[in-house]
């Protein structure tokens, strides 16, 4: 009865503040795509005058200065003042420090001293650069095997895009799968995988109002550069939301969209997920009702796990401050999302589970692409640029996606959207899948279980 | 048109989240005061077994190592690496980095050099520790002026609380204002001002569930130890938010309370809280309007300016091993809230207007205290302990105060609770002002402004 009322109140709340934000005519209609120059300048102000785009694809060195390393461990093997976890607490407060100092110690005494295998393993891709709208956007590419070409496998050309506190080096062994092909699939696939603009090896924006849409416009544009006039999408996480927006903004472009983290942030997308959670048999399908929470839940997980993007979003200059040129501060930031959205199950763990899925030398290989980049503040201004009035004026979230979808849900994703939810935005999603697995960067987690969905996605819509 | 209509609406939400929540009948109930062990342990549980509590209370020495100052000196001179901020933009994506160099120049080259004058500075007022729980419990001890016993004036203890990232230096200029008496007031007090727990000098628990309850029991019987079994509270942030659980949960040791922040967190509150936004003139005088805020701007202040609220609350830890031993983020992370929480037109400012109301060297004092006492992480977890059901389930928010109350209004602080909303709280508020100036510091910025209303209160409320 309790619980009834409960759900009566939530839909009616739900209600009330849809009315309250558009009628509902307003909140059904498709958006327009808005007006964005796809030729904006975001580099700085400077060098704009004399600015002439360098369109030349260069290889990109990737080499680190031995400088850094040398500094960096000395940074490390100051004496380590963390404060103690209270008794008897894993992550649940956050990252650990007594797990923070084992990290820490393999970091100096064992991975740095072997940072040239390191180094020789992140050299293993070919990695390219080259100039869009004033920025300098590193990216990795590779290409489809001999053996899949001579096997007669159609080629598809894939931008591959990784989120926060993601790397490109989350999809080293995703991406040798993509090129190599397999006996299952008449695909194969050229892989483009940027580091996003102020990530990694990417220039970050000089100027304010460089969101998810402008973003989005950048790497449409490195795709059409590089000759690929159709590709297909897949990302995770902001991979996701830019891939999102390249597919709403450049229907022409792309040739299908997938993900492994749907969402539907147009008005009726906000408001279906709100009703979801009070009445799920609406939206979902019974089968795999487990994944889907109720509001309690999801406001907890608001609660509890949402506090780095909220500050992330509103002073990402401070947060960056207090993590750039800071090894031990950053690692602990980035590791701990590692753990924790890997599996939430993970929080009550003295260790936080970090090695259950990956190995320190996997995680500390993307810290150290933040560290020795120092684009930890311009990774994290992509959350307050994307998150304000302007952003959300052009309503690229309106705009419905019509190229073919296909979208998986990962077990221990942050939030699952069902298929009734995502209906408005993916009017073509016609790949829908759940695992019983995994969390939110299965290309790192989960290589070969998200190649088998990819792929069964491509070769069930035909791309 | 549009305007009342939203107006319904935010009503109507909030008296269906009300209803929702609890009825009516039990929201207007008083709460009972919960089971708390006035004698709980909090210290380490190693320790715990031959703990005796030792109730010596003891002079204590604020000076730091040399080698800590040197060593601070050296990590302020490694070349800086802070991201350049976006072009024309002040502190609205928080701290900016070109200010925080300004900073840590100062701070290397001058602050350091004269920091046995700061240290002498910070030596003036008397510090003493005694043991209240299994915790070290520093505080600055300032009796009443010869001159004013000899004058007759009637001698008050005071229990004086900073919050966060405050600290004793706050309180700098106001004590010898509270010590020294005045002509326009019949009182003068003794003052204890303690490092609230976890936070500057004073020990943090080791244990989890140590929130704002739990921290107020210690505090009071701090006041207890000290011989004052009647005192008056007064504090700002957790200040007032400890001060509030002191007079709700020890009625019999309570004389007054004055806070420049009060707040009514009762479920009775908040619902009063949300109607206040829609219709305002129901809860505040007409004359002090432009304090009250509405649903909107509410709501922008929390998207704004809460995120470091969220993320201490949820990953103390993480967060804390960013900044403990990391003196720039850590000066970035604290200074911030001096700049945007005491004037948020500041933001636009290039230096943050840091300097229009304080000087570095007072900034500098206090961010010292957080760096040389490695206090961060277990100032923060407050946040954590404070917001969580064990300590909600507690219900101290329900308990009225029945001391005699005073609530000030400093112009800028980050939110305005009208008297209408405090009532069920405070029945005994008698006195209620407004401040056409200051912000969310006030014993720091304006002093004088804040005794004149703290002894207009003590006078009226005759205590």
């Amino acid at each position: 009865m309790a619980n009834l009322f409960v759900r009566f109140l939530i839909g009616g709340l739900a209600v009330l503040a849809a009315i309250g934000y558009k009628n509902y005519r307003e909140l059904s209609e498709p958006g327009q795509r808005p007006e964005l120059d796809n030729n904006a300048y975001w580099g700085p102000e400077l060098s704009k005058q004399n600015y002439k785009e360098n369109k030349a694809i260069l290889p990109y060195d990737i080499s680190v200065n031995p400088e850094v390393i040398a500094d960096l461990k000395s940074q490390l093997s100051r004496p380590l003042k963390l404060q103690a976890p209270l008794e008897g607490v894993g992550f649940e407060y956050g990252f650990n420090a007594n797990e923070l100092q084992k990290v820490v110690k393999y970091w100096r005494d064992t991975y740095l001293n072997k940072w040239g295998e390191r180094e020789k393993y992140l050299k293993k891709l070919d990695h390219y650069q080259t100039e869009i709208q004033g920025l300098k956007i590193h990216f990795v590419h590779a290409k489809p095997s001999k053996e899949a070409i001579k096997k007669g496998k159609k080629v598809l050309p894939l931008l591959l895009m990784h989120g926060w506190p993601g790397t490109v080096r989350e999809f080293y062994d995703f991406i040798p799968l993509l090129t190599a092909g397999s006996d299952k699939s008449d695909y194969v696939f050229e892989v483009i995988a940027p580091s996003l603009p102020g990530y990694g090896w990417s220039q970050g924006s000089s100027k304010t109002g460089f969101g998810v849409a402008q973003v989005a416009v950048v790497l449409r544009n490195l795709m059409v550069r590089l000759g690929f006039d159709k590709f297909v999408v897949q990302g995770g996480d902001w991979g996701s939301l830019i891939g999102s927006n390249v597919a709403s903004l450049f229907p022409e472009n792309v040739l299908g969209y997938h993900s492994n983290m749907c969402g539907n942030n147009s008005p009726m997308g906000r408001l279906k997920l709100m009703l979801s959670f009070a009445f799920p048999s609406w939206f979902g399908d019974e089968q795999n009702a487990h994944f889907y929470k109720g509001f309690g839940d999801f406001f907890v997980f608001i609660m509890e796990e949402m506090g780095y993007a909220h500050i992330q979003a509103s002073k990402p200059d401070t947060i960056g401050n207090a993590l750039i040129d800071n090894p031990i501060g950053l690692a602990s930031y980035i590791a701990e999302k590692f753990s924790t959205w890997t599996n939430p199950a993970f929080k009550t763990l003295p260790d936080g589970g970090l090695t259950k899925r990956f190995t320190y030398d996997q995680l500390l290989d993307n810290i150290m692409i933040y560290y020795v980049t120092n684009s930890i503040t311009t990774s994290m201004r992509l959350y307050s640029e994307s998150m304000n009035k302007a952003q959300f004026a052009l309503s690229v979230d309106s705009l419905p996606i019509t190229a073919k979808t296909g979208c998986t849900r990962f077990a221990h994703e942050l939030l699952h959207v069902p298929d009734g939810v995502l209906a408005n935005k993916f009017p073509n999603l016609v790949h829908s899948t759940h695992q019983q697995d995994g969390g939110h960067f299965p290309a790192f987690e989960l290589p070969q279980q998200l190649y088998e969905d990819f792929t069964a996605f491509v070769q069930k819509a035909e791309l």
